[in-house]
C-alpha cells in the first residue's frame, strides 16, 4: 500500500490556498517558487478575490478547481484554516501543508484553533504538515516540488531533512548548499500537529533516493514509537539528529518551565543511542557528518591514518581525532618500509608529514600505502598549498584513489589557493572535503558511531529470537496510593525476581535487637526504619560493626537521638538488624518509569560514590543479558569489578542477572514507578550480588494505567 | 631602551637576499610583496647574478648596499645561509628573517646547519626569526611591511599573531580575513632558533597597536619564562593560544616518540591557566574568541541573555552556552515586566523569543531591557531573516545600542538574506557577528575566562607582598642516587614541614608487631615495607582492623605469603604497625619536579578513588594559601569535605596548609623529584589532616642541579 505521505511528497497536482500576487507574502512566495522551479504537475492558485495570480488563472476556492488535487498549501490567516480544510476534504484533497501561524505556538486561543484544524483534518482523512511551518521541498526531478518559503531551491542530492524549527530548517538548507550536501526531501514540521518526524522516518526508510536522514528535534512526542521506527531505519541508512533543549536553560526555552525536560535528556540520549541515531550537538557537526555519510563510503572504523604536507595541521588533526574517541595508530612495519621506499621520508609516522616540498605524486603513493595498512580503517588527506604542492593535482589524486579504495577517504584542504577548484573535483568524486581538521575528525566520529550502531543491530538480528520468558508474577501489593514500600514488601518483591538482600530483622527496641543479632550473626549493622527519611545516611541512621550487646544498646540509643535531632523522633518505625555486609564492590542499580519513555534501567558505580561521580549508564525497554553486560562495560567503575588496587573482583554475571531481573520486574509490576538498589554489592566472581539497601516507590492501582503501557 | 625586535617589526630599510626575478620562487614572491604593498622605507634586492630584479636595481651582496639595512630577509639555499649572516653582521644589519628550509626540521645535517646559523647570528649580535618560516608582516600604515610568502596582505587591525607552524600561520591569516578580524603583526616563528613566542609577547606587551595576541604553539621551550612574561602581558591584553600535541598521537606527530609530551599536557594546561592565557583547542574557537576580543567591549561575565526572533536557534544557543560553562539565567521580575510592556510578549523568558513576526523596533526595545537586567553580563542577539524582520534594520539597531551599552553585545545572524550587509554594519560598529550559535557561546566563554584570569591577577596585585617565609631546612638525606626514601626518612622529611602521619613502628616479626600494637593502641593496621613494591594494595600488602595478638600473628603470615606469591618474598624489609586510621576524607596530595616546567603540585580526591576518577587539579611554582584554597574548590570531590551523605566534614584549612607546605618542601629540597601523599586524610574541621601513606623519590645530589632551578 502506498504511504499516506505519498501525496505530500510526490503530489501530481498542487493548490496554493492564499496564493498572493505579491511575492513578499508567504502565499505569493510559495506559489512563485512552485512556478519558478517547474513542478512536474499542475499548480493552481486559490484566491478569493483575484482572477489571476502571477499570470496564472486563479480559483475562488478549492471546490472550483478543475480536478481534485493531491496537495494543498494553505497560507490564509489562522482563523480561516479549519474552514479551508473542510473544503479540501470535500474536494477530495489528500494532504495539506499549513504554513499559517497563530496556532499552538501562540497561547490558548491558538491552541483551540489548532484543535479545530486537526479535528477537521481527521474528519476528512487529510494528512497535515504544520501548522506554523515553512513548507515542503522534493528535489526528485520527477517531482520538483518547491512548496516552501524563505529558502531557495537546494542542491539536489540524497539527504532528506526534517526540522521542528523553521529557522533551523532554513539554516540547514542554506548551510547544506555551502558545504556541498545535496538535498532530496525537506519537510518543515512546524507544530507537528499530524505528520511527525516518526512518520517521515518511516517514509524515508523505503525511499531509495534518500540515503541519509537529518533531523532537528525539539521534542520527541512519542519516544517508544520513535525508538521502534528509528531502530529499523538505521539498519538501512544513517540518521543524524540534533535534539535541542539539552540543558536547563535550553529546556526552559523549549517550553519547560521546571527544567524537567532537561533531566530527561539522559533518556533522550539513551533513546537515540539504542535507536542507532547519531546524536550531534551543533549544526556544524550535523553538516560535517552529513558531508561524509552522503558519499556512501561504507562503514567506518575508528583507526585513522593522516597524510599531510604540513606538520602543524597534522598535529591538530591527530589531537582532534583522539579528542573524539578515534585512534591514530602507528603504521605497521611493512607500511613504514613501503612509505620510506616510495616517499623518501625517514621514520614514517602517523600522522605522515610529507613536508611542504612534496608533490601530488608523492601524495598519491603515500595515500595508497596508508590505505593498505591493515591497522587503518580510514584516511584523512590534508593539503596546504605550497610552491611545490598543487592542491588541484592533489585533489585529482584523491579523486582517482577514491574510485578503487575499499576504505573511506576524507579530504581537508587548508588555505585559499586553488582550494575551490580542488573542492569541486572532490565533490564530483564523492570525497567529502573539509576546511578544518576538527571537521574531518568530527565526521569520522559520527560515521564510526553509525557503523557501531549498525553492527550492533546486525548482531541483534543474528541472535535467536528471545523465547518468551515466563513472566514472574510479582507479589500482590497493598494499595496505598503513591508511596514507598516498607522493608518487608521491598524484600518480598525483589525476592520474587531472584534479587536478594542481607538477612535482616526489623525490631522495636534494643533487647529485640540483641536477640536478632544472635540470630543473624555478629557483628551487625543497625539501620533506622522510617518512611520520613529517604537517605538514611543523611541523618546518621546507619551504624556498622557492632559486636556485642553493650554496643547494640548504645547504638539504638544513638539512632533514637539522631532521629530526634533530625526532627523525626516520632517517625522511627523500628530498627533493622543486619549482619555486616561481606566485602564486595558497591554498585548502583535503579529503574524509573516515565509516562512517555517507558521503563529506563540505570546501572553505575554505587554507594556514596553514586552521587559524587554520576558514573551511570541507562537503557530503555526490556533488557537482554547482552544489554546488561554492555551496560556493565559502559561505566568507568567497571575497573572496580576487575579487582581494583588489590581489592577482590566483582561478580559481573550476577550483576547482569540483576539488571535483567530488574528490567523484568518493571515490566511485570506496572505499579512500580521507581526502584533503587544502592549499594548492590557485587561479591567475588561466582558468589553473586547482594542488595544492601533498596527503595521502591509504587503508585496506587488507581493511577497505574498510564505507567502500565511502559516497559 | 628600544626592543631588539624593533628592527624586525619596524625596520626603516629591508634587503631581500635571494630576491628572484620569478615570483614563483620564495625570494621573488617576498620581494614582490614588499613592492606591491608600498613599504614605508627602502627595499633592496640582493642577487648574486642579476643586475635588476622585478624592475629594481639589484646588488651582488649585502656589503654592496648603499646603506646598512635594519632587516634582511634570507631566501638562499640552507648551505649558504650562515655565510650570508656573517655578511649581514659585517654590514651592520640588525635583524634577519631566514625563510630558507633544510635546517633543524630535516634531520642531523640540517641541525648542524642550524647551529652554524645561530652561531653566526650570535657572533654578529643579529636577532633571527626562523629558519624555515614564512616571514613577517606588519600592517601598521607607518611601516606596511609584507615580508612573507604564501599569504596575501591581511585586513588591518589590532590582533597580533605568532605561529610555530607555517601552514597554520597561513590558515590563521586566511581565516582572519573571512571572519572579519584585522591583523597588526604576523610572525611565522619557523624553527624558533632565536626569536621566540616569549620574545614577541614581551614586545606586544608594550605595543599600543596590539590589543589581542593569538598564538599557535607546538612547543613551549621555556615554560617558566613563558609563565612570567605571559602573566604580565595578560594583565594588559588578552592572549589566546592553541597548544597542539595534546593527545598521544598529536604529541607523537609533534616529535615525541614516547608520548611523554602528551602526559605533560596537564602541565601545559596549568601553565596557560596560571598565565591567564585562554587556551582553545581549534582554529575555529580561536577565531570565535578573537572576533569578540578584538572589539574591546570590556570584561565579560558568565550570565548571558539571549534575544532572538526564532525559537530553535534560541534553544540551541542556550544549550551551547550552558555546555560551555555559561549561565542563561531567568530575567528579574522588573525585566520581565518591562519586556512584556514593551514587546507584547507574555511570560518573557531567557532566551527571549520575540517570534518570527517581530520588527527591528521590538528588537531594539528588548535588547535595551535585557542589557539593563542586573543579573545579565552580556547579550547575544540572534536574528533570522523573516518577512517581518529585516536583518539589516536589526543590525543597525544593534550597532546603535553598542554605542552606549556598558555590557558586551554579540550578534548571531543565521540564514542568507541581507546577512552580508548586516555583518558589514556590525563589523563597523565593533560588534562581533557569528553565523552559528555555538560560535557566539564559545567566544563569550573565552572572554569570560580571560576576565576571570584578569581579575584574579588583579587580586594578586592587590594582596600585600608575601613576606619571605623563613625557609625550612629539610633534613639531610643520605645520597643513594635515584631512589625512594624509606619510611623513616619520609616521615622525618614531612615532619620538618609540619606534615604528620600516623604513629607507626616498623617491626621485623609477629612478636614485635604485637608489642608495637600495645604501644600505638588497638586495633591496628599492618602494612608491608618493601622497596620492591610501589603500590602496597596491588599485592594485598595492607591488613586493617586487627584487634588481638592472634589476628596479628595470622596477619604477618598472610603478608609474607602474599609477598612470596607476588615474587617478592626476599624483599620484605619489615612490617609497619599503625593504629587504625581515624575517620576522615581521603584526599591526594602530590608533587613532581619537571626539568622544564619546575615544580607542579597536584591535589585531588584520594585513596583508591584517585586512579579511577582522576579528580585532580594541578598548579606550578610556589603556592600561596589563596592558591591552595582555590585548588581545593577546583575538584569535584570538594563535596566530600562538606560532610557528604552524612559522613563527617573535612578540615579544609589543614589541607590548604599541607598544600602550601608541600610546595615549600619542593622548593627547599631540590633533591626531591616526586612526592605522593595518598591518602592524606582530612579529619573533621579543626582537627587537622594526617598522612596515611607517603612515597618520596629523590635524585642523588650528583644529578640534582637541573631540578634545583625549579620551584
Amino acid at each position: 500500500m502506498a504511504s499516506s505521505l505519498e501525496p505530500l511528497l510526490r503530489p501530481k497536482s498542487v493548490a496554493v490556498v492564499g496564493a498572493s500576487r505579491s511575492r513578499a507574502r508567504v502565499g505569493g512566495e510559495i506559489f512563485s517558487n512552485l512556478l519558478r522551479r517547474p513542478f512536474a504537475g499542475s499548480v493552481y492558485p486559490v484566491n478569493a478575490t483575484a482572477g489571476e495570480v502571477q499570470g496564472v488563472r486563479a480559483y475562488a476556492d478549492i471546490a472550483a478547481l478543475p480536478e481534485a488535487v493531491d496537495l494543498a498549501i494553505v497560507a490564509v490567516p489562522a482563523a480561516g484554516v479549519a474552514r479551508v480544510l473542510e473544503q479540501c476534504a470535500a474536494a477530495r484533497t489528500k494532504a495539506v501543508v499549513v504554513v499559517s501561524e497563530g496556532f499552538g505556538e501562540s497561547g490558548p486561543s491558538g491552541q483551540r484553533l489548532q484543535h479545530q484544524l486537526l479535528d477537521a483534518a481527521r474528519a476528512g482523512s487529510l494528512r497535515i504538515v504544520g501548522p506554523n511551518c515553512l513548507g515542503v521541498v522534493n528535489t526528485d526531478p520527477e517531482v520538483a516540488l518547491h512548496a516552501a518559503f524563505a529558502t531557495d531551491w537546494p542542491a539536489v542530492g540524497n539527504v532528506s531533512v526534517a526540522s521542528q524549527s523553521g529557522a533551523l530548517g532554513i539554516a540547514l538548507l542554506d548551510g547544506s548548499r555551502d558545504v556541498g550536501i545535496g538535498i532530496r526531501h525537506f519537510v518543515s514540521l512546524g507544530n507537528e500537529g499530524d505528520v511527525s518526524a516518526e512518520d517521515l522516518l518511516e517514509y524515508w526508510e523505503n525511499d531509495p533516493g534518500t540515503q541519509v536522514v537529518l533531523l532537528y528535534l525539539e521534542e520527541i512526542a512519542h519516544p517508544q514509537r520513535f525508538l521502534e521506527i528509528a531502530r529499523r531505519v538505521t539498519r538501512r541508512k544513517p540518521v543524524v539528529a540534533i535534539k535541542s533543549g539539552r540543558t536547563i536553560s535550553g529546556a526552559r526555552a523549549a517550553g519547560s518551565h521546571t527544567g524537567a525536560i532537561a533531566t530527561k535528556d539522559v533518556l533522550v540520549d539513551a533513546l537515540l543511542a539504542q535507536a542507532g541515531v547519531v546524536r550531534v550537538a551543533t549544526l556544524e557537526e550535523l553538516f560535517d557528518a552529513a558531508a561524509l555519510l552522503t558519499t556512501r563510503q561504507g562503514l567506518v572504523g575508528r583507526r585513522v591514518a593522516i597524510v599531510t604536507n604540513a606538520g602543524g595541521p597534522g598535529i591538530l588533526t591527530a589531537d582532534a581525532c583522539e579528542a573524539r574517541g578515534l585512534v591514530v595508530p602507528p603504521f605497521e612495519p611493512g607500511t613504514v618500509q613501503a612509505l620510506e621506499a616510495r616517499t623518501s621520508i625517514t621514520g614514517a609516522g602517523n600522522p605522515l608529514d610529507l613536508h611542504a616540498g612534496t608533490s601530488a605524486e608523492t601524495f598519491d603513493a603515500a595515500i595508497g600505502v596508508a590505505l593498505g595498512d591493515p591497522g587503518v580503517d580510514a584516511v584523512i588527506v590534508e593539503c596546504v598549498p605550497t610552491p611545490s604542492t598543487d592542491v588541484l593535482d592533489v585533489a585529482k589524486v584523491i579523486a582517482a584513489t577514491r574510485r578503487y579504495a575499499a576504505k573511506p577517504i576524507v579530504a581537508c584542504l587548508l588555505g585559499k589557493r586553488d582550494v575551490a577548484a580542488g573542492r569541486a573535483i572532490l565533490a564530483k568524486a564523492g570525497v567529502p572535503c573539509y576546511a578544518l581538521p576538527e571537521s574531518a575528525a568530527s565526521a569520522l566520529r559520527a560515521a564510526a558511531q553509525y557503523a557501531d550502531a549498525f553492527r550492533s543491530s546486525e548482531a541483534d538480528e543474528a541472535r535467536p529470537r528471545r523465547s518468551e520468558t515466563p513472566v514472574t508474577r510479582p507479589p500482590k501489593l497493598a494499595d496505598g496510593g503513591d508511596r514507598w514500600l516498607d522493608a518487608a514488601e521491598t524484600a518480598d518483591l525483589l525476592h520474587a525476581f531472584g534479587i536478594h538482600g542481607l538477612q535482616s530483622v526489623c525490631v522495636p527496641d534494643a533487647q529485640a535487637a540483641v536477640q536478632a543479632a544472635e540470630m543473624v550473626g555478629w557483628p551487625v549493622a543497625l539501620k533506622i526504619v522510617s518512611r520520613a527519611v529517604v537517605h538514611k545516611s543523611d541523618v546518621g541512621g546507619v551504624l556498622l560493626g557492632l559486636s556485642n550487646p553493650v554496643a547494640i544498646r548504645e547504638g539504638v540509643a544513638t539512632l533514637r537521638r539522631r532521629m530526634a535531632a533530625a526532627g523525626h523522633g516520632a517517625e522511627l518505625e523500628g530498627i533493622l538488624v543486619q549482619p555486616m555486609a561481606p566485602r564486595g564492590v558497591e554498585m548502583f542499580l535503579g529503574a524509573t518509569r516515565d509516562p512517555a519513555f517507558g521503563v529506563a534501567v540505570a546501572f553505575g558505580t554505587g554507594g556514596v560514590q553514586f552521587e559524587l561521580w554520576h558514573d551511570v549508564t541507562l537503557r530503555l525497554g526490556r533488557l537482554s543479558h547482552r544489554d546488561a553486560f554492555a551496560m556493565i562495560e559502559a561505566i568507568r567503575g567497571r575497573r572496580l569489578l576487575d579487582g581494583f588496587r588489590g581489592a577482590p573482583a566483582g561478580d559481573r554475571a550476577a550483576l547482569a542477572d540483576a539488571i535483567v531481573q530488574v528490567s523484568r520486574l518493571m515490566e511485570a509490576a506496572p505499579d512500580v514507578v521507581e526502584l533503587d538498589l544502592n549499594p548492590l554489592l557485587a561479591l567475588e566472581p561466582g558468589r553473586g550480588a547482594v542488595v544492601i539497601d533498596a527503595r521502591v516507590r509504587v503508585r496506587g492501582t488507581g493511577s497505574v494505567s498510564a505507567g502500565a503501557s511502559g516497559g
